[in-house]
């Protein structure tokens, strides 16, 4: 059995979907799986992988964009404050501006009197100097006037509370006067300028994958715009005679393509645009017609199935030299072929939906994000609900589903198949190579689909 | 202090950014926080949003959209296969289709003979019925002929392996003969019809969020559109005289909006799409229009400030009885309003934009994922890194970051300030009411940002 076909001893799973094994055509005889097929292992197929996407991808450059384009985009470079927040001295709550030394002495059993000069609504405007020995009423996030260093929360004075309703000339209004129960030293609920962010400190970090808080973030500054990297073009192809589209009839013997439509989203959710998704049978005029318009218009092309039909392998053929075709120690998804075609490059999936997904999701996912600027992710650890075993050699890719409280099972029992098995899962469980055993609770790295 | 303003204590988290404290106008005197404003708990507050945006929002209906528009929609109704998969009898392997009888007793040592009469490469059309005593060579996911019940991998035969250089009529290919080295059963490596899902089986689920897996599943059952749910409108709108738009001229005593934005992209977010944004100053005819015209357009209209400024509460004195103020027992996000506006739901937040970030995940996010029919979210629990201190009775929802190895820690140091902290938060550390103190590991609720 290839690594594509063995089920993953001990983990359940019942029967899974026919994924051809690699069998490179004679025109890459060097690597024939029969006669010594290259093989080499997840990680170093990733570095491969990121290093002849990390060039070209590169090169897309930068845009600018304004806040409400900006949403899941990668941020280009970090976001420095151009401005102090907050740019004004402000009150931090409802309550009375005084000068810190006039209410030194106050308390509950003998209050500071003062008269109340002026109210200080929040809002534009610059309040006169405050006067040493008197108050002025002001609101949360307002101009603390010049002269007062403190506010007293409205709590601890003998006025009205804000808002409440008001008869006539209420204490504590504007030509009256408010009694302080409690002295503020100097500085007390107001906060200075810069002291929530100065003028140059880093607001966000390039790489940042753009969420509302950093939209937030950025508007708070009154930055409307950031510059974020332009989306990767990604071209998506399916091939071989088998396959047919969904909607289309399926004659006996063809399949309808996961592939394309499920490729695109995983493309999508990666950040990338798609350009343009094609689907052929294995004339190889044909499928070379369609790859060249891909190279053309993607800055990357991902194709499905056509690398190991045994005989009939219209991907191998048409892409020759120009593609590296191996097996890559993984379970599903071994079959991986990564090169560059016209100029663009291509990476080359097997069929298999599930293989397909796994590869995007190990491969292409992470290269496009670093290719992208994006900031390393941190890796996800959940324990698993029951034992597994892997075969030895091998980086085995689970589906799993969460669970309550975060742990994870691999989804796919006995009596379960590809395609809901697929429908189910939400995460991809690894089981590194060497590991055999796992025990029910040890923790695996997760990747999120 | 309000609740909105103290410093979750133990969490060393620096000065907030002013935030107003509850204080309803004239007009809702019997709510008044001062004469004992109406106080409930988040709990009972979320339910109230999510029985007044319910029935609203699941009117909404739904709509089919082809696969490729499906991504991130909530599916509306359960998707049952309409056809067997496989549709037809498949091989599971590379190698030869034969009658499992004839090579019952095979072995290395006594290899089973047989003609090889036919080649079936995948793809489509039906082979000739196989005759006992003879074998076809057969590729993965080929049909699989009539006659034949089992297929020898190629491996466990004599022949050379498919895709390797053949000279002239290489053993196995069709005219020759081929040695079958191992016994295999009836139905080995054939994928029945109807084995992997049968007409009618659940494929999705109601209430999914469609990832790419759940489209490759889709198209993988030949179904080209999925009904689902239409997207609520909502409409965001800010006030305050003392807040601009970031990019215009901030003078003395204005800041800039995070909401408008912050508030949007949280609402695309969520599924939703935003149908206007707008920002008045506190002139109640000029935010009396905007709200009209947002009401009349959207589902859901979300406000933020304007609710506790004191004497000057725009929102309160426009909404009047529309909408219930009210002080919620969480901490930031506690000043909150949920009423009806021109028929339609209306939610008010806090200015202050951690407050607005949290009053949208706290209770917009849940109650319009509920209102889209989403499957309800397993809770996440996270181990935090360091001990926390709560005030009693408030549910605290603090600003947290995932670590290495899936721990979560407060992020806002001494030293750090609102919107630095904002931009550095994935998600929200839930401390339950009732809990004052919070152990370094254990596991507590988080919500993602």
């Amino acid at each position: 059995m290839t690594a594509e076909q063995a089920p993953p001893s001990g983990s359940g799973s019942g029967p899974t979907a026919p994924s051809p094994s690699p069998a490179p055509g004679p025109r890459s005889a060097s690597r024939e799986r029969g006669g010594g097929a290259e093989r080499v292992g997840v990680e170093q197929h990733l570095r491969e992988v990121e290093a002849l996407l990390g060039p070209v991808l590169a090169g897309r450059g930068v845009e600018r964009v304004r806040l409400d384009d900006a949403l899941d985009r990668v941020l280009a470079a970090d976001l420095l404050a151009p401005v102090d927040l907050p740019s004004f001295r402000s009150s931090q709550m409802d309550g009375y501006a005084v000068h810190a030394d006039d209410v030194a002495g106050a308390s509950t059993g003998a209050p500071v009197v003062l008269p109340v000069v002026a109210e200080i609504p929040a809002g534009p405007g610059t309040p006169a100097v405050l006067a040493p020995g008197t108050a002025a009423r002001i609101m949360t996030g307002a101009v603390v006037p010049e002269g007062s260093d403190a506010v007293v929360p409205v709590e601890d004075t003998d006025a009205a509370r804000f808002g409440a309703p008001v008869s006539g000339a209420a204490r504590g209004s504007v030509g009256t006067q408010v009694g302080v129960l409690t002295p503020r030293g100097a500085g007390e609920l107001v906060r200075d300028v810069g002291s929530d962010v100065r003028t140059g400190d880093r607001v966000l970090v390039a790489g940042t994958l753009l969420g509302p808080q950093h939209l937030a973030a950025a508007a708070s500054c009154g930055v409307p715009a950031l510059d974020v990297r332009a989306r990767v073009r990604v071209a998506v192809v399916s091939t071989g005679t088998e396959v047919v589209g969904p909607g289309e009839d399926a004659a006996p013997g063809q399949v309808f393509d996961a592939n394309l439509h499920g490729l695109a989203a995983a493309a999508r959710r990666a950040g990338a645009e798609v350009v343009l998704t094609g689907r052929t049978g294995d004339d190889p005029r044909e499928l070379a017609a369609l790859l060249a318009r891909a190279a053309a218009e993607a800055d990357l092309v991902v194709t499905s199935g056509g690398v190991s039909q045994g005989a009939y392998e219209v991907v191998k053929d048409t892409l020759g030299e120009d593609v590296t075709f191996r097996s890559v120690a993984m379970q599903p998804g071994g079959p991986q072929g990564l090169g560059t075609h016209h100029g663009t490059p291509i990476l080359t999936f097997p069929g298999n939906p599930v293989s397909a997904q796994v590869s995007f999701a190990v491969f292409a996912r992470p290269a496009l994000e670093r290719a992208a600027g994006r900031l390393p992710q941190e890796d996800e650890r959940r324990a698993v609900t029951g034992t597994l075993d892997s075969p030895p050699g091998k980086r085995q890719m689970l589906r799993g589903r969460t669970r309550p409280g975060g742990t994870v099972e691999v989804v796919g029992g006995a009596g379960s198949h590809l395609v809901a098995t697929m429908a189910s899962a939400d995460v991809l469980i690894e089981v590194p190579e060497g590991v055999g055993h796992v025990a029910a609770g040890e923790a695996l790295r997760v990747v999120r689909l």
